[in-house]
């Protein structure tokens, strides 16, 4: 498929979905969805004959680009062979996911527990814990983003999980390391992650060691803004896991699977946690997965006590073989490496060309195929371009720049006063380029509402 | 395909799954997955060269039976098209799918927030039940299951709960009606209503009316026993809700897309709720998909307010075009009508039958191809064949039982004391005689451990 213009064909979808679709964290009455008609590689096309670069693969979760051709291939064989099964049986796709995904996990993470997305998987991650302690308590960070479920939304350090801050209890909230938005007043790396252990330890002994089943961190922090730790800081946490006997529980939904240039986001600090949230990249999203990656030690707790959880869905057979068609597409085409490599020779020097140039960009951080850019009004006082959660008015400057970017064929990824540079982890050095020159147009926009304008 | 052996590929399976699959519910140690080599309408097959009768629909999900070319087609077709989307845009299967099913469903439940499965359906149905009110408290019943995410398996009323029954608040459970172990001394069925409309009275009159957001109840109850409620309490509940501003949420996830010979099960009961949670039957499991449909006035609540909540696979296009094509195919063979029809001239007198010859049955109960056989030690005391949530020595007769249907070819649905008649709504006239004919043989195995041995 290819973009043209079938104008009737985008108003029958538009005005069922008007009808009938009910959307995501969206007020239903001021949305005006996109007609999308079709996606290949690293872009998609509505139904006007508009064609935009991805720059945010999905909800940052085609690592592998949109319709692959082995990966669609795989999910008609096993559609034909096996479309679904029930979870208490051995099933071919299921037994070779977990196989190829145990292999990758760092550590001892062997067992697999599959779910249908990240949100099930950090449910069950955090259950795991408790009854793998006996303990109740789980610390997780602000600025952080755990999915939409009741225990996953109230471990999120953001807006989003405000409206739903009830009928839970034990979870703690704790400030993760920001250099560049320090709670500690660190003017470097190495007092950051100082300063934020201290932090985590002062935490924990005030909420009692021996009540902690759980900390839960995404190894680098996603829609929150891509904070990558300071070098020591995860290491530092696992030490005081171990210390206490707290599960250590690394959220890689997002992170996973390539998008830092490594398989796991861990692999970047040495660190292997006690659980592994996956989702997203393990097939790209092309069917509905997530997982747990269980340790030896917390697999043993439920060798002879029954695990008391579980869905129709866990290792669906569909999603299972599109995810082992991923993974073999991302060995095959050396994926994992073009995501380092794009990052660090076209991403990384372009971004910081743009910083140069462009007054709104306080600061671009990240690695791989996952970078982000904290717009700001003045690089002095590091004031966001917008207000935190801002909406209406407020948010114009940023909502300037989204719009520049799709006049210019870019679709970027925006939240708050950060646009995220998320595309698919086999981006061409040419779509990287282009997504850049839009951006630089896009910043312009942005310029005007610095304090340098 | 067709069954054959092929012991080492089952072998290879089974060797993956043990070392890497992390299975729901068990104890990891204790199990003993059969491999399943392939399935095709009511059947699958080991790789022994066994064919099973799937009296079990999968886990009550496979509505149309395995592998439907139709389906299988559709989803080829959409994964050739556009595997994936993220779900702020408008997309085909998406919107024909939320067309289709509100088409559907009853009264003004014409939106559907589309999520991965049940768990996440009740989840997002509970929070918009509370922000819709402004209040926290919801009521579910005793003998139900909602699913395994936080707020979903806090609400459920059966040991599932019990190990995860801690950092929620605001859940209150009470009895529903089931005359045949009433929790009310009934004797008929409209004093049995009567009760236990006058109790869940009492429970709002002493939780407090205007603190309750929503009653949330499993139309007619799927996993806990196939309890179909007496005429009257549905429409009984749904006044109690009117009168205290409660929404009223119908869990349809097992009961709905044909299950008990309607495309919902409240068509029985002349009942429309404000609320209904719908997974499983909607695309026959095909891919992972579940969701909520939504009345007008909830939906309301959420025209300029940003509903805040939200997945990153909401109506997965594959999923979609997977309901899509599964409700035509249900439209155009009949399927719902198969279920009522075979329900109604062979499951239910052949039960009858069955209860005539066999002590072991204490009550059978269903519609449709939805049916419990209650089995007893005793009719007179209807004391359960097994006690509540045995296992191990205690619980031997049901697993003799189970034993015996497999050696007859029959996989069956087996919860605590009961077994369930769950086949495909499409089942043929042949199939479900050939079920019957297995489950008389394991019967008398059941009948071996009753009072009248």
């Amino acid at each position: 498929m290819t973009p043209h213009v079938d104008s009737r064909a985008g108003a029958a979808v538009k005005a069922a979905d008007r009808a009938h679709v009910f959307h995501s964290w969206s007020a239903q009455g001021l949305i005006d969805p996109l007609a999308v008609a079709g996606a290949e590689g690293s872009y998609f096309w509505d139904y006007e004959g508009n064609r935009y670069l991805d720059f945010t693969s999905g909800l940052v979760f085609t690592n592998i680009g949109y319709q692959h051709p082995k990966v669609v291939a795989a999910i008609q064989e096993q559609a034909a062979k096996l479309s679904t099964f029930a979870p208490a049986f051995a099933v071919e796709p299921r037994s070779e996911a977990a196989r190829l995904i145990a292999e990758r996990t760092p550590g001892d993470l062997d067992k697999i527990f599959f779910t249908n997305g990240g949100a099930e998987a950090i449910e069950n991650a955090v259950r795991m814990a408790r009854l793998h302690t006996g303990r109740h308590k789980v610390l997780a960070a602000y600025r952080s983003y755990h999915g939409g479920t009741t225990t996953a939304i109230n471990l999120t350090g953001d807006p989003r999980r405000w409206a739903s801050d009830n009928g839970t209890s034990g979870t703690v909230h704790f400030w993760a390391p920001f250099l560049y938005r320090s709670a500690f007043y660190a003017e470097n790396e190495a007092e950051e992650c100082a300063r934020a252990l201290q932090h985590l330890e002062d935490t924990i002994a005030f909420e009692g060691p021996a009540a902690i089943a759980a900390i839960v961190l995404e190894t680098i922090p996603g829609t929150a803004g891509i904070m990558t730790p300071p070098a020591g800081y995860l290491a530092g946490v696992r030490e005081i896991c171990d210390r206490y006997g707290i599960v250590f529980v690394l959220d890689e939904v997002m992170a996973g699977f390539g998008r830092t240039g490594k398989w796991f986001a861990a692999e970047h600090f040495d660190v292997v946690p006690d659980l592994m949230t996956f989702a997203k990249g393990v097939n790209s999203g092309y069917v509905p997965l997530g997982g747990v990656a269980i340790s030896g030690a917390i697999a043993e707790t439920f060798d002879k006590r029954p695990y008391p959880g579980g869905l129709t869905y866990s290792g669906h057979p569909l999603a299972c073989a599109a995810a082992v068609a991923t993974i073999q597409v991302m060995e095959e085409e050396r994926v994992v490496e073009n995501a380092a490599l794009i990052g660090e020779t076209v991403i990384a020097p372009g971004l910081r060309e743009l910083a140069e140039r462009h007054p709104s960009i306080g600061e671009i951080r990240g690695t791989g195929m996952f970078w982000a850019l904290d717009l700001v009004k003045d690089r002095e006082t590091r004031e966001p371009l917008v207000p935190y959660n801002a909406s209406g008015a407020d948010n114009a400057p940023m909502a300037a720049f989204g719009a520049a970017c799709k006049k210019n064929g870019l679709w970027p990824f925006i939240n708050m006063n950060r646009t995220h540079v998320v595309p698919p982890c086999n981006v061409t050095e040419a779509e990287a380029k282009e997504g850049l020159a839009a951006l630089d147009i896009a910043l312009s926009a942005a310029d005007e509402h610095t304090t340098a304008a």
